[in-house]
C-alpha cells in the first residue's frame, strides 16, 4: 500500500505535497519522497527512509523549487524493501525527464520485465514502476501523455499513478479502479490524493473521482485539465478492504464515507453475529467504529476496555525475561475496571495469521473477563492480494488453513464471528459487483501472470540507505 | 509532569527500566534518563533529548548494568528545558554517588536556591532536584536515608521522588501526595511507578501507593522493604487533574480506575450541562472517556466526528499560504458525514487558553455542523500549577480574564458549559478535601514562596545537546 | 578521479574492500561504495555520502556477505554530484545481476546516451558506468565477459572499471591506460586496486599493471584469471598528473616510485628555473617532495615555513568580519621564523585558477619573506581534461587566459617558474610519447564527442541523500 | 592537555572563538564547547563531543550571542572520558552565572574535593574546574576577580584558565607556568590562546605572555586590561615537552618559535647520537622537523620513506584475518623505492610504550631496510605528568621498566639513540631551570597530594552523550 500526491501549478507546490503526504502516512511509513520540476523542466527529488516528518524540513523543502510537485509515502515491501524502491522514481529518457509515483500492483510486471530484460533494458530497482518508465522509453512519442497511455495499456493489474513531465503532469489509474485516487481543486489549483483527508488538511475541495481508465493531463500554461481514456472497457473492481481497515476513517471512499461504512459493518456483524454479553469493546484504532456500529445495533454499551499506546511504532527492546504477550502489551493495555468480570464483545476488522488475536483475546481474559466473544468486520481471509495490499503467503492465513471452529480454539475465543461477504457487500451503496473481494473469495478478476517480480529481490541485503 | 521508575534488584534491571518509563511516555516526551547502580556502588548514567525508544536502545542498555536502577521521562519545560536539566541527576557527595529522579514542583525551592548559593553552594541546572541533592550534601548523615528525610522536612510543595544511593534505592513522596507514586513487585522484587500503566506492561502487581509522607528504602541485600514517616502532618492533597487530564486512561490512580472517573466525569456534565442535540462527538483523544459518559447519561448518540492523525508531534512545517486552522487541522480532522446538518455536543477535558477550542468549534462549524455545543469534564481553569503542572501565567488562562458568556463568544460556540466543582468532586470515591482544586478554586494549600527559580533560565539559549 | 578496488573470493571479502577503499580515499571523499555477491550470485549493495569510515562500520559489512566484492570512492563531482552517482552501480539485466565501479571519463558518452535514449533506454544516473551496463545489455551474450567486451568496443576515452557477476570478477582498462590499475596477489587471492597503497595495508603484492585493453576474468571456482585482449590497437596514454598531484607519494605507479619521481620533477625544476633564496618552503602536502627534489639540486636548505592544519575539510564558518586569505589560512599557516627576512623558494605542483596561489603568497608575504619565488613542479594548465580529472572550464583556468608576466603579476611572486614539458617527460623513465600530456598540451588523442552529459545535471537541487 | 581560546568584547565573539578552537584542534578532539556572555549578563553555553567543526555550525554559532565569549577543546581523559566533562563549565553562585575553561590539572584537586564533600559541596563531574567554581562559591567576594583569586590561592599545580562572569572575563596562570596562555590583540580586542596559531588565523598580533601567577581581568565596558597578581613567589617551570611534542610547529611558544626549537633537537640529536647510515625519514608528522635538524647536522639526506594517511582517526575495522602491523599500517605506509637496501635513521619525538615504535621498525624492515637507527629526540620517558598531559602509568612507560638495551632489543631497531636532558635543555634560549623536565627527570617541583580523583570516575559507564 503507499499514499500518492500531486498539485500542479503552485508558488508552494513541495510544501504542499509535503503536507499532503503527511494526511496519508496511514498508508505507509516506510519511505517518503517529493519530485518538483520548474516552470524550465528542471527537476529535483529527494527520497528517503521514514516518515515523511523526518525525511522533509524546511531546507531540504527550499532545495524543491518549482511549481508542480508529486509525492509518494510507502508501506513496508516484502523483499527488497530498501531505499532504491522509494519513489519517486525520476529517469532521463529521449522525451526528458520523467518522475513517476504509483500506488498498486501490476500483474503482469514479472512477464514485462523479463521481455524488457531480453531486449536490453536494465532495472535498477523491483518496482512495477520502473516497468512503466521501460515501456514509455521504448515507444517513445511527441507527446508524453501519449506515450504513457501506449505504456499503460500495455500493463495490467492495479495501479493510481502519478506523472511529472518536462510540461506535463498526469494522473491515471487503471480501468478496474482498484486503488483510489481523487482529483481536488485547491482555490484553482488542481490536485490528486490518493484519499481526501488530504484535500481537508489543505482546504482544498474534492472535484471527483479519477474515473476508471481515466488519464488526466494537466499541460504547462494551460488552465484547464485534459481528460483521455484508455483503451478497454472499464469493469469497476474497487478494493473493500480499503473501506474495512486502510483508508482514514474521516475519508470519503469511492463516493462514501468511510467512518460512516465501518460503523454499518460493525451493525450487520451485530445482526448477523449476535453475542450473550455485557459490553462492547472495540480493538483500537481499526475496530473502533465497527465497535460502536455493534454497540448501537446490539443495545450492548460501547466501553474502551483496551487503550492503545500512542507511542508504538519505534524500535523496541524486549527484556532478558520473556513478559507474557509482550507484542501486545506495548500496544494496548486492558482496563481492569472495565472488563472484569464482564463477557466482552471483542471487535476488531481482520485476522490475518491469528497470532495476534490470540495474545488480544488472552490478555483480556487476563485482565478478568468471564468471556470473550471475538467479532470480526469482514469475512475470513484466505487469499493473497494481488493488486498491492501487503499480504502474507496464502499458507499464512490462518482462514486458508482452518475451519472457523478450528481459529476459535487457536485463538482461545469463546465464540468467533465473521461478517458475511453478502453482509459486508450490502452495506456500501454500489453494487456489489463493483467490488474486489478476492481476498475472502479468491475471485481475482486479473489474474497474475509471470511470477511476482517482489519475491526475488534485486539486493537483499545492504542497500537500505541508498 | 514527569513520569519517574524504579526497580530494585533485578538483573535486567535498566530494561525493565526502559520498558516501565516507555509506558510513561505521556507524562513527557522531552527528555528521559536512567541511572543504575551494581552492587558494589559504581553508577552508570544516560540521559537524552526526545522519546525514550530514541534514546535506549540495546547497545546503551548493555551499557548500563547493575541490578537496581531509577528512570524519569520529561515533560516539556517553560524557560531552561534541556538536557542539563534531564534527569536522573547523579552527584558526587561525601555520602558516596547519589542519583534522583524527582516528579513535582517545591514551593520555596527559589528560597532554598538563594540560602544555599549564598552559603557557598553551586548550581549547574535549574531543577529542584539539585535543591534536593544540596541539602542533603550539607545534612550529610551515616544512612543516606536519614539525611534525604532531612533534607525532605526542609523543602515544600509536590514531590514523588525516587533516589539511588551506593547501598539503597528510597523512594519518597511528599506529605500531600500531589503527585502519584506506587509500589508494585515483580515477582518478589520491589519496584515504584508514577502510574499502574508501567506494572501492567512488565507483569508487576500493584501492591499499594507510597503514602503520603512516607519513605521507603530498600537496602541492598535486605529482601524486605523500610518504611519511615516524614515529621509534620499528612494532609492528602492530590491533583485531580491527574483523573481529567494527565494520567493514562488504562491507570489506578489513588485507587481509583481513570477510566472510570473520566466516564462519570462526562455523566455528571450531562446532568448539569444538558444539550438540545443530536449527537456527541469527544475530542480525542482527551475527551474519549466523558464523552462516552455524557452520551450514555444523555442518550445522545455518541459519534466519532474528529478523527486523530496519530503521526502528530513530530516537527512541521507550515506552508507559505496560511491554511485555516492549520495548528488543529495537523491533529484533528472532521468527517463532514457525520458532522454535517446536526447538532453536536463536542466533549472536550479543559480550556486554557481558548485558542485551540475556537479553532476545533470553527473547523467542526466548516464541516457542517448545525450547531456546535461545547462540554468541558473540569471547571474552568483559572490559577496555575505550582505542584508540577505545566501550565501558562495566569493572564494566558482565558478564564482567569474572562466571564463565562465572554468564553463562549471567543470560542464561537453556541453554547458552552463546564464540569462544575462540586460535580466533578462528587464523581471521585475519595472526600472532596482529599483533592488538590487550585488550578480552579485559587485555593493553594502550600503557597509559593520565593519566586520560582524556573522563570530565571540558568542559560537560556544553546546548551541543548548537554 | 576515483579509486576503484576488488578480491575475488576471500571470507572477509567486504572488510578487505573497506580498507582497500580507505587507503585510497586521497582518490575521492565524496562518496563511497561496496557490493559483494555469494556463491549463488546474490548480490549486497552499499553506498553513501562522505568518507569511506563514515559509511561503512561492523554492522554494514556483516550486511555485505560473499567471497568476491568490488568498491568504489569517488571525487566531488561537478553538476549532479550525489547519492544517486555514486558507485556501485548494480542493476538487473537478461544476463543476472551486475555491480560495476569504474574510474575514468568516456569521451562519447553523451553521445552513446543520446543514441540508447532515442532506442528506448531510461537513464537514473548521470555517470559513464550506466551506459556501460546498458551497452551490455543491449548486447547480450551467454558469457558477460563477452558482452563486457562488446560494450567496451564500443566506447571511447578513459576507463578503468570493475564487474560483478553472477560467476564472474572482471577487470578492464582501456586501450590507452589512462588511470591506472593494478592486478595484486593477497595470498593466493588476486585482487585489483587503483594504486599500490591498498596492497601495501593488505599486505597484498603487486602482479603487475592490467595492461592496455586487457579485460581479465575470475570466474567462480577458477583458481586461475583469464586475460582477454580488446579489439583495436594499443597506445599508451597513461595520464602523468597522477605523478605531479594525484596519486600517493608511497604508490608504485605506471611501474615508477611516484615519491621519486616527484623528486626528480623538483630537481629538474631547480636547474630549469633556479632562484637567488635563501630557502625552499613546499606548499605542503602537494608540494612536499619536489620541494625536497629542488632544495636537494639547488643547494637551498629545505624549512617549513608553511605547516599544514590536519583538520581540514570539515564543513566550515567565516566569521562576520572579512578575514584575510580566510580560506587558505585555515589550511596553511606560515612560520614567521623561518620566513621572516627571507627570500623564499615556494614549490607547489600546479596552479589552476591562480586564487590559492595569489593567496599564499600574500600571506607569506605578510610573515616577513623578503622575496617570493614561486616555482611550480610541472607546466601551465591550460587545457580541460576529458579523462577523469576534475578540472575547471578553460576560461577558469589562469594559464589558458594569460602570459607568464601576467600571472605572476595577479600572484604577487617575484618569480615564477614552471617546469618546462621536455623537463617534466625526461625525469619518468617511460617514454615521453606513452604519456597524455593534453591539460598542458591541448593534445587530446582522444578528441571528445557529442558534448558532456555531466554538464546537463538530471535532477540538480536535493537528491543528495538518494 | 586541552586548548582554550577567549574574546572580550566583539560583535562577532562566538564566531572567532570558534575559529580560535578550530586552530588548537592539535590539543584535543575528543570534546569541545563554547560559552557566550552578553551584556546584561545573560549567558548560553554549547558543549559536545567530537571535532568542533562537529559541534557547531552557524545555526549553532547564533544561537549563541552576546561580545564575550571562552572556548574549550578537550583531548581525550581517562576514566570518566565523556561530555559530563566536557568544558566550559557553567554554573550559578551568589555572584551570579560563572562559566570556566582549564588547561592544566591541580595537583591537589583530589584533596580539595574531599574536604569540599565533607563540607557539603556536591560534584557533577570530575575536572578540577568544578573544585575551582566550589572554591569561589564558598569565598564570594564583591567582585568576581578577587573570588576567582582567593580560590586560586588554595590550589596547586598547573592551571591556565579562563572565566566568564557577568560583568568581566579574566584570564590567569599558576605560578609556575606550566601551561602556555597568551594575551592577543584583535584590532583593539583583548583575546587569549594558549598557542600563537590561534592568533594567526584571526589576523590578531600576540601582545605577549599571561605571566606567571598573573590574573587579567577585563571589566565590562573598561577599555583596557587590569592586572593582578597571586600571592607566592614565581617559579617559571614550563612543559617543556609541548616544545617536543604537543604544540603546533608554527606557535611561538614561551617566547621561541617551537619548529626552530624542534629543528634544533635533530640537530643536537644528530651530535649526540650520529649513525652510520644512508638517509634520516622522519616519523610524520611529529618527527618532520627533528628530522629535518638529524638530516642537516648529520649531512645524511632527508627522505620521506614514511608516508603519513591524512584520514586516520575515525572508527576503523580490522579484518577477520590480522594484518601484520595493522595499527600502524592504517597511519604510515613505508615508501620502498625510498628504503630499500639503505640504512635509515628514523626520527621521532618519544617513546612511551614502546609497541608502535616497534611496529613502525618492522615495517621499514619489511620494506627492505638493511638497517635501522631509531632516534629519538627526547629524553627516555619514565614517570608520568601530574600537570595535564595524558600520559600513562609508570608501569605502562617502557622506559621505567628497561634500560636502553632492552628497549632497543624490544623495539628490534638496530641502534637506538636519546637525545640527553642536558642536549636538550641546551637548545631552548630560556634557562635550563625555568622548565619543568618531571616526565624524564622524576623532578616534580610541585607534588601531587590526595590521590587522584580522574582515578575514580563519577560515571564509568553509559554518561558519554551528556
Amino acid at each position: 500500500m503507499c499514499g500518492i500526491f500531486g498539485i500542479g501549478g503552485h508558488d508552494d507546490a513541495a510544501n504542499l505535497t509535503y503536507l499532503g503526504l503527511y494526511s496519508l502516512q496511514h498508508r505507509g511509513q516506510e519511505s517518503a519522497g517529493i519530485a518538483t520540476a520548474d516552470d524550465e523542466g528542471r527537476f529535483a527529488v529527494k527520497v528517503g527512509m521514514g516518515h515523511v516528518a523526518d525525511i522533509f524540513d524546511g531546507e531540504v523543502l527550499r532545495r524543491l523549487p518549482g511549481r508542480r510537485a508529486i509525492g509518494h509515502t510507502r508501506y513496508s515491501t516484502a523483499g527488497a524493501s530498501a531505499l532504491m524502491n522509494a519513489q519517486p522514481i525520476a529517469v532521463r529518457t529521449s522525451m526528458g525527464t520523467l518522475a513517476v509515483v504509483h500506488n498498486g500492483h501490476l500483474t503482469n510486471a514479472g512477464e514485462l520485465r523479463r521481455e524488457l530484460e531480453r531486449s536490453g533494458s536494465i532495472f535498477q530497482t523491483t518496482s512495477d514502476t520502473e516497468v512503466v518508465l521501460h515501456l514509455m522509453a521504448r515507444n517513445p512519442r511527441r507527446d508524453v501523455v501519449e506515450s504513457l497511455m501506449v505504456a499503460l495499456e500495455q500493463v495490467e493489474g492495479a495501479f493510481s499513478l502519478l506523472l511529472l513531465g518536462e510540461e506535463v503532469l498526469v494522473a491515471a489509474r487503471d480501468r478496474h479502479g482498484f486503488r483510489p485516487l481523487l482529483l481536488g481543486d485547491l482555490d484553482g489549483t488542481p490536485c490528486f490524493a490518493s484519499e481526501s483527508g488530504a484535500f481537508d488538511l489543505l482546504g482544498a475541495r474534492i472535484v471527483r473521482e479519477v474515473e476508471l481508465g481515466e488519464v488526466i493531463a494537466l499541460r504547462n500554461g494551460a488552465g484547464a485539465i485534459e481528460s483521455h481514456r484508455l483503451c478497454g472497457s472499464t469493469r469497476p473492481t474497487r478494493c473493500i478492504f480499503e473501506h474495512v481497515y486502510f483508508a482514514r476513517p474521516d475519508s470519503l471512499l469511492f463516493g462514501e464515507s468511510v467512518a460512516e461504512v465501518r460503523r454499518r459493518m460493525g451493525a450487520q456483524l451485530a445482526r448477523e453475529q449476535p453475542a450473550a454479553a455485557d459490553l462492547v469493546v472495540p480493538v483500537l484504532d481499526s475496530g473502533l467504529l465497527a465497535g460502536l456500529g455493534f454497540s448501537r445495533e446490539s443495545g450492548l454499551p460501547l466501553e474502551f476496555g483496551l487503550i492503545r499506546n500512542h507511542y508504538v511504532g519505534r524500535t523496541f527492546i524486549e527484556p532478558k525475561q520473556t513478559i507474557r504477550n509482550f507484542g501486545v502489551k506495548v500496544k494496548l493495555n486492558p482496563v481492569r475496571g472495565v472488563i472484569a468480570g464482564r463477557r466482552v464483545v471483542l471487535v476488531d476488522d481482520s485476522i490475518v495469521r491469528g497470532t495476534t488475536s490470540r495474545k488480544i483475546v488472552q490478555m483480556v481474559r487476563e485482565a478478568g473477563a468471564r468471556e470473550v466473544h471475538l467479532r470480526i468486520s469482514s469475512p475470513p481471509t484466505r487469499w493473497p492480494c494481488y493488486y498491492g495490499m501487503d499480504t502474507p503467503r496464502r499458507t499464512d492465513l490462518i482462514a486458508a488453513r482452518c475451519e472457523l471452529e478450528e481459529i476459535r480454539q487457536f485463538i482461545g475465543a469463546d465464540s468467533l464471528g465473521y461478517l458475511s461477504l453478502e453482509g459486508l457487500l450490502g452495506v456500501v451503496d454500489s453494487p456489489a459487483e463493483s467490488f474486489c473481494t478476492a481476498c475472502w473469495s479468491g475471485d481475482y478478476r486479473v489474474a497474475p501472470t509471470g511470477g511476482d517480480p517482489a519475491q526475488a529481490p534485486l539486493f537483499p541485503l545492504a542497500d537500505d540507505e541508498r
